[in-house]
């Protein structure tokens, strides 16, 4: 019940970044890396003595450049992707119900949570949940481009996560008013945009929320797309 | 292994706040509460459905306020607190050695480093070291006030820390770059200030820093001795 994983931060886009360490102590997978922290993230694998064996994305971004490309060339893991993103480079593309294995026992499954776009994928972990931008504490990812869909969120968010035991941590792919974790058990509860909403209330709530389009959109997906790395390299 | 506390930040003073979670997962434990996150921290302990059991510090701290009080106040945790540090109205002194339980099979052992304060205590948990200000990521406390001395903070490190197996996580009280977690074993061979530096050698360094007196220390010892409570209280 306390396995926890390393949660850290980019102030400036808000981003969680997550360190998963095994059971064997020896063996890591990251979450969702962000580029301008690959020392800081490759610092934290040397001094906890970890050996990255994947680096994990849970969609393609639209707000941030990944450093996946640049954390599995200087450290030998294997990218792995959910495959409706269109992240052709990575080693791996994962589908609903594929399960990972890193370090001597440790498991990840994969959870197809469309919405926030078409292919974003929730992660689950000894109790954790990453659930990128589907499920936000108290909110929820926009909807409005790369395949986003108000329905599927809702679908995601209240047909599969909140079907999850209550008691599951949820570690967010951002937060933007100092919080770091939830539960399901809150969510489902207490959740502003999704607990006790229905389909069609939930569809008209996203609806009108109107948007700005992300100022990175047009750089980040193209080169998260691509792991990151320049297109060419 | 994987058993990690959940790291909450303090970006106005680089102060971190630890919440540790029994086995159980029902009982929890705060460490070194800042007072202006006192609401931030109870929607942690809400969302993952925990009861505080108590409220721990390292040490008096000189450049934040301490929400320890108001958190007891709102949720009947004790207050435990070393004993040389002169946090007068906390239900419990530890001293090194002492054992504190909560949950149903978790322990944290007390462990008097003294150094940064002459009272100044690191907690040991499931592997996981909570240094305080004693030990921070490549670097240490300042030791030129409240008791502070260079030459015990060494024997503090270099002594007692520094023996705890190269496995465990060292989780300091601050860190100023963006750092969140490091080992013993990488601070035993890296540490800027303290790895592989003989006693006399440290207290040098140490003595040339020349720093500044702390903004807030006339303010922030004195409230942290009352548990960051108004006296009179
Ligand atoms: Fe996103
Ligand atoms: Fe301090």
């Amino acid at each position: 019940m306390n396995v926890l994983p390393v949660q850290l931060f980019d102030a400036e886009s808000s981003t969680f970044t997550y360190i998963l360490i095994a059971g064997d102590g020896k063996s890591a997978v990251i979450i969702d890396p962000v580029e301008r922290h690959w020392e800081r993230d490759l610092a934290h694998l040397a001094r906890l003595g970890l050996e990255l064996a994947y680096v994990l994305e849970t969609h393609a971004h639209a707000d941030h450049v990944t450093s996946a490309g640049k954390l599995r060339a200087l450290t030998g893991a294997r990218a792995a992707v959910p495959s409706g993103c269109g992240i052709a480079p990575a080693e791996l593309q994962l589908g609903d119900g594929d399960i990972i294995g890193f370090g001597a026992h440790d498991q990840i499954a994969v959870l197809h949570t469309p919405g926030h776009t078409a292919g974003s994928v929730s992660y689950l972990w000894r109790g954790n949940a990453f659930s990128g931008d589907t499920l936000l504490i108290d909110g929820c990812g926009r909807t409005d481009f790369q395949g986003g869909s108000a329905a599927a969120l809702h679908e995601s968010v209240v047909g599969k996560l909140f079907a999850l035991p209550d008691a599951t941590r949820v570690w967010p792919g951002h937060d933007y008013k100092g919080q770091s974790v939830s539960s399901i058990g809150w969510e489902k509860r207490h959740n502003a945009r999704l607990a006790n909403r229905g389909k069609d209330d939930f569809v008209a709530l996203m609806a009108a929320l109107d948007l700005p389009k992300p100022r990175l959109i047009d750089i980040a997906v193209p080169a998260n797309r691509n792991l990151g790395l320049p297109h060419g390299a």
